[in-house]
């Protein structure tokens, strides 16, 4: 049941990486979504044994930041001229649902603004492709793999507050939640101004491959 | 048997979303069609665990949108400059079959030419590519399931009238019945003659792609 | 049973639609054989949620179509150009076998010519690729349904003439036959001389995509 | 387990179709190689149902005869600027085997030199890449079939020969047979210096698409 | 069992074409590989019922062979702007596994090269991506096979000595073996220095078609 | 069980050759992973029947290498204007799993870098498509596996670290371990700073294919 060990991500020094929350047959668990960028031609790469829902996931997630770029300050050329790659660890599990939706669009969001990700957050909930979050299940197992690793903010679903609501308050202790309906919610919330030190900087041809 | 939730959708401000309605084997349920476009090359995306038939009458409705795109009003080399994403929410649950033809195509219309669609109204028929509408079947549980959503117009195949006529009336209290026989009706019903605020304004390189 | 309502045809004014016979296990039925072309790149798109078969029988046909072109008036340019899309409602029901061939290939014929459908006209049969009509099976099925439907011509195999030769006279009273050996004679007697009114008009690029 | 009728093909004034033997759980059976060209980009279709080693055969035949062209007359470019649609009648029947190749091969031969193929002639033989001529099984019945359907002419491999000295003379009566090693001698004995009437005209862009 | 009859190639006149040893459930049995060139784009074909297995062995060997063109004497430009077939008659006999690897890579060597293969040679042996001979099984029942058909010199891995080692004197008398490591010895010992008469003759364009 | 054999690779001449350790069902074993380049258009062919989390790896791999391109002082046209190939021997066992993906790492690190790879090493670990190293198991069987190869250090997870611990010393004497986190660590241990004899020289067009 172990999907990944709470020490191995300890800072948010890189832009692209963020903490979601996983529910197994035997408990919550916190995953991390990678995504990197190189030079390419738009093409989408998704790695981590990752199941239909999720991998529709990513794509709606993508089309989402693809509609919203310019209000996002991403110049479009980026989608065109660079590849994407999205890898969960660890490889060998196999994970599935839509829940790590907000996640992996947070995660590339974060990858192509250079914008940090809040330390210490966390969040589960499905995207919708016009930016609205869904609500997903195992949230109580998930608030408790979260407070084992240390996570200090969970954003989710404003219909998962009843879920919370039912949890006993010795749980959830220091923990700050963020209910939230809309996607540009979720980015407020978990994306910092700043970029990261040393970001990524790109480099367009003038033309766009596609156009 | 919930595949969506009718508090998410209160309005009709953004171009490209329309309620249909899904015939569950647990009664009856709503759902929405969400698109979106961003540029690229023509290239279609679905998503939302769509079996083969729901999938080949998406096809057949952009088949039927690009037959008639000059009617509508649509700049041809939309279709080839900008790439177009279809998802039905929930991400997780299977959906197949050809009664969600005529929503389709009405969200399609509606993100092309960036109108508004009609405030509460759903509908629910399958679509021929040469813009026929055909009667589809499990009327009875839609309807119910409209009704709870607080939806007030629906349109049907002019077929699936008996079905209606057979309905207790006071289920069908305070909604309205629109019966077709051709897509360009469901079209001049559901679309509204303004487009949306802070409409999507495209752009395209003088030569399309395609030719 | 029912694949298709017979009201819902009752005119020729469009090109690429034309009437099939099928026959299911419970009975002959009529079908149609819907297509529509957009600008493109000859890109070919089958639904109705077609058997190998039938796919097979629809690419046997456009390719007898192509190698023809010239004697049948059809600028080349036009396969290059524009997306040939072909359906067969009703979308959610399965078909295959070979014996749509001719009715494809008429479809298609009326399509790329944009000329009239003869009205009340019904067809089935295998064709080849060399043009040849080849004998198909459930004749005094599809006869009885394309009676029930009204239809007054039927294009057969000449092998399939002695099929008709068994049934009852009462049930082909008022029904003309043509049997025919050759796909030029179904073209001959199925697509009229004048064009549908306000026929598609096709605009192509000087230079030909495959050359 | 009739795969096709004997009458349909009495002539051979098209180019690009050859008969073939077939060996079927009920006997031998004649089958028809349709080969067609259309102006295209190289694309090679294969329909009839035909199965994985079959397959391989055409395109091993292709193959073989694009190593040849110079030396068959064939400007190289008809295989970069035409696309190739080989078809096997009837279209439900499922075939396999390797044994219907050099017939593919004499009928592509046909199509690309519109080359007249002999009257009456039939061949059975797996092709080598390289050009060799291999022995087939079921060659009583498919001479029997041969004779029922008027041919007068076979062609074997070498090493069938064994296989006919086996049949009784009074099945064999009238018909001669060429029993070949090599490719070239299939093309010797079958394909006439003549040109079909009427052959088709290839036309080129200057430049090839592949170079 | 019988894979390939031994008579059928009595010299190595032409190019690109060695003799391999394959294990089967009944006993050796020596095998063809075929390769021919055609000019394309670097697309490579493979035929012959190739399992998985015996597919990566071909990609392999080409990979291998690309990596030392220029030691070979191999214009580049080939890759790109030819297309490559690969056949193992029979052609519905299934075969797999990677014993064929130094065989493949010797015709593709000829092929490329125009070089002869020498007369009455054979070879069994895996290949690895940086050019070693790995040992392979059914060493016994292959020389059987070898020796059947007539074959005098045979190129195994190093490692496959002590299987020779182990078989009576009296089976492999008059054959001259050469014990192997890396595939240079290989081409070494079975490439002549002569090219084939009348030799295939590249033409280029100018430019790489992948640069 | 026997995967590969020890003697076969003894030295560290060529780039892009690196030792990993597998782990069966009958007791540990060592492995090699090669790669090799060739001029083309960026493909990425896998070979040695690796299973689907086995190549997700060396997806993963090529993805953080193309990310610190730079840092590594790689042209990155290399990965547009050439193929890169990876193959792990042996080609017909069955392999799979995530604990390669540092090997195959550091094998594409010294091909594009064309550095030499440290002596008799061997590493066994996870990769992260951010650059981390994560623990795999059967660590005792592939330390006895890599000491009866003669292997003199190994590089493994941190966390892997508890697993040597537990190993009794007269197994482990004469073996250096490095427990590393970060991929950059494993590359700054196993790559030497001296290039390989005769350095592959990489060209360029002075333009990138994907810009
Ligand atoms: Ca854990
Ligand atoms: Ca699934
Ligand atoms: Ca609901
Ligand atoms: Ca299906
Ligand atoms: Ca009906
Ligand atoms: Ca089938
Ligand atoms: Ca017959
Ligand atoms: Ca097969
Ligand atoms: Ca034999
Ligand atoms: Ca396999
Ligand atoms: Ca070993
Ligand atoms: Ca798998």
């Amino acid at each position: 049941g172990e999907i990944f060990d709470k020490e191995i991500y300890q800072d948010n020094s890189v832009a692209g990486v963020v903490t979601g929350l996983a529910w197994t047959s035997v408990g919550g668990e916190i995953l991390f979504i990678e995504t990197a960028l190189s030079r390419g031609k738009g093409k989408l790469t998704l790695s981590g044994q990752l199941g239909d829902v999720m991998k529709e996931s990513a794509m709606t997630a993508l089309s989402y930041l693809k509609s919203k770029a310019e209000k996002l300050g991403i110049d479009y050329r980026v989608f065109d001229q660079y590849d994407l790659h999205i890898h969960v660890p660890a490889g060998a599990v196999p994970k599935d649902g839509p829940s790590a939706g907000i996640t992996m669009l947070t995660a590339m969001a974060s990858l192509f603004t250079q914008r940090k990700v809040k330390n210490k957050i966390a969040m589960t909930g499905e995207i919708t492709l016009r930016g609205k979050v869904m609500p997903v299940g195992g949230i109580k197992e998930k608030i408790l793999a979260a407070r084992r690793a240390g996570l200090k903010e969970i954003i989710l679903c404003q219909k998962n507050k009843r879920d919370i609501d039912e949890i006993d308050e010795q749980y959830i202790k220091g923990i700050t939640f963020h209910f939230v309906d809309k996607v540009e919610d979720v980015l407020e919330i978990a994306l910092m101004k700043a970029k990261v030190d040393d970001p990524m900087k790109f480099t367009f041809t003038s033309e766009s491959n596609s156009n």
